[in-house]
């Protein structure tokens, strides 16, 4: 086991990263305060890994509440969080109640935010069952669900008082479900450290095949890279918007494809081409770098072409998202492998010419 | 006008208080970094002050959007939170608006938690137009919704940006709520601070004549003492706690005249007779004491004995209570007027004592 800290002050948090983690009870003992928990999880991952998370718990000590509730971005709402509640109120759970996210960024999500606003905030620890969710949403506090009107639109900064990744948990997980996690792992690469980029291309091939040592490493150090810039920038305010390398021409290639029709990873796969492609077109990446993206995500089973949209339509929905957000679309680019910028004075012109590149 | 400081670190915030304070434009001014801004008031306070409000804001320079809830402690309900949210997404409002929470404290923990997680967290100013809510919601960044299991039990720590405490304001308040006001700025001065005791003995006709003058200078007094507290026990830890005097009794009294019976500052005035009793049976307080304690509030126009129920109810009420948070119930005393002290270590019988003597 090896773990990896996030610096946040009094907000500070470890993440350990291994195989066969998710059964000892050590790791949960010292968040027990008042001697409850609540493992929040779905009916996907409940059957696979509750009874071994709940058995470390009750090992340590604690009352065991179990909360499973329905699979699927849809979880992320207003109902599913108030079944969470109602069931941390009929079973007397209080403030001292430790919360248990047992599953993937859904669950993450939705447990976090529980966690968040349950009687002002209890502690909760994080336990990822996704690769996605262990390279990504385990590291920065985020938590939300959706609103009919947006995804994410409320949710709250709020950090695990430890997260528990264990990569033997990956083996269950449909392939497709895998590869979207490596598009964020590549992303950390392309956008943070050229020499983990170097590292990606010459062990690729072993996460694909689930080499647990691989997984182990790539996890680590995109957690490494994370925590670093959260560590920086734990509101957003800068330097974290790095992090969004290719996610501003993945989030339209997600809505124009119809949500869910892509995941998560293979739009933001397809995006970091586009993005890397309006970086060459900006004069900063060299073709030859272009085609080392490419490359590297194709071996990584991804996709880097976007569905069958003209190119207008993906403007117009990158025009949208900015409007949502009633700010000016900034583009984070590739300045060389490994480095990322922010630019906001990105033309059209070249946003459409970066796209009809994309397509070749 | 005169201003308090709530000392917070980077979470610190000004409360102005005085006269004719709401329709200043450079009082929000410092806080609308985006240009917009949402107004949440209730349907009884909007026609009294949502315009003066309204016109300083776009004096300064705001785009608003209006949000107008019912009246009533039912407000404070998911179905309230999701029509602020419905109106500030309709309205494309960004993470850069200001909301203003304009109202009494059912509207300042309302749109206080809408900031808290709306797009994770936005701004908000808090211009409380009762005196409950001037001198207790006013400080401390407490802020939630009830659940159908139980009151606030859903929230955040969310302090806002700056409180403008408009005692003009409180010409418009029901005499019930003025008084229910007092309640809780005569607790402040028995648990805190004798010479402001001493000042409400002086003063007390004053305030219930509305004295401005007198007004501005109670609830200045009453937030920095509760803003001390907070200061050195933000999340309710510990110290904290002491501002729960007469609580323990006030809720229980509340629930069993029926909630809405009585107001809270009544209920509270009440329990602190209690209390006050209970801290003489344990050899705390002076007879003479109590009698300071029964004379102040009744000065103020408030209750001193609760509603005609037997003692082992109230006490029943106060175990339930006690369930409902998993710990032992602590007892708030007093060791002199102006100085409380928690208590974990108070007897059954010596509970009953206090509140038949309170009844007497």
């Amino acid at each position: 086991m090896e773990s990896v800290s996030v610096k946040l002050g009094s907000r500070s948090y470890p993440i350990h990263i291994g195989a066969d983690l998710i059964g000892r009870a050590e790791l949960y003992a010292p968040y027990l305060v008042g001697g409850g928990a609540a493992i929040v999880t779905n009916e996907v991952v409940a059957p696979l890994y509750l009874a071994p998370v709940k058995s470390a718990l009750e090992k340590a000590g604690a009352r065991v509440t179990e909360i499973v509730v329905a699979d699927g971005e849809q979880t992320k709402s207003w109902q599913a969080l108030n079944e969470v509640f109602d069931a941390l109120l009929e079973a007397h759970c209080g403030r001292d109640t430790l919360l248990v996210a047992l599953g993937g960024g859904v669950i993450g999500d939705l447990a976090g935010f529980a966690a968040a606003i349950y009687q002002r905030g209890v502690a909760f620890v994080q336990v990822p069952t996704t690769l996605l969710a262990q390279v990504d949403s385990s590291v920065g506090g985020k938590t939300a669900i959706n609103h009919p009107l947006g995804k994410n639109m409320i949710g709250a900064f709020h950090q695990p008082r430890a997260v528990i990744s264990d990569v033997a948990t990956l083996d269950s997980l449909p392939e497709r479900e895998l590869r979207s996690g490596f598009a964020e792992i590549i992303k950390h690469g392309l956008a943070l450290d050229a020499a983990f980029v170097e590292w990606l291309e010459g062990n690729v091939d072993k996460l694909v095949s689930r080499k647990r040592d691989a997984l182990a490493y790539a996890v680590r150090r995109s957690c490494e890279l994370k925590a670093r810039v959260v560590a920086a920038d734990e509101r957003e305010a800068g330097e974290r918007a790095l992090l969004n390398f290719g996610h501003t021409f993945g989030h339209a290639i997600e809505t124009g494809a119809g949500y869910g029709a892509w995941l998560h990873g293979e739009a933001v796969a397809a995006g970091m081409v586009m993005a890397a492609e309006l970086s060459s077109v900006m004069g900063h990446l060299k073709k030859t770098e272009v085609s080392r993206v490419r490359d590297l995500l194709r071996r990584a089973g991804l996709p880097i072409q976007g569905p069958v949209l003209a190119p207008e339509r993906l403007m117009e929905l990158m025009a949208l998202d900015k409007k949502a957000a009633k700010g000016k679309t900034r583009f984070v680019l590739l300045e060389s492998i490994g480095r990322a910028a922010l630019r906001g004075d990105v033309d059209e012109g070249r946003v459409r010419e970066a796209i009809v590149a994309a397509a070749q």
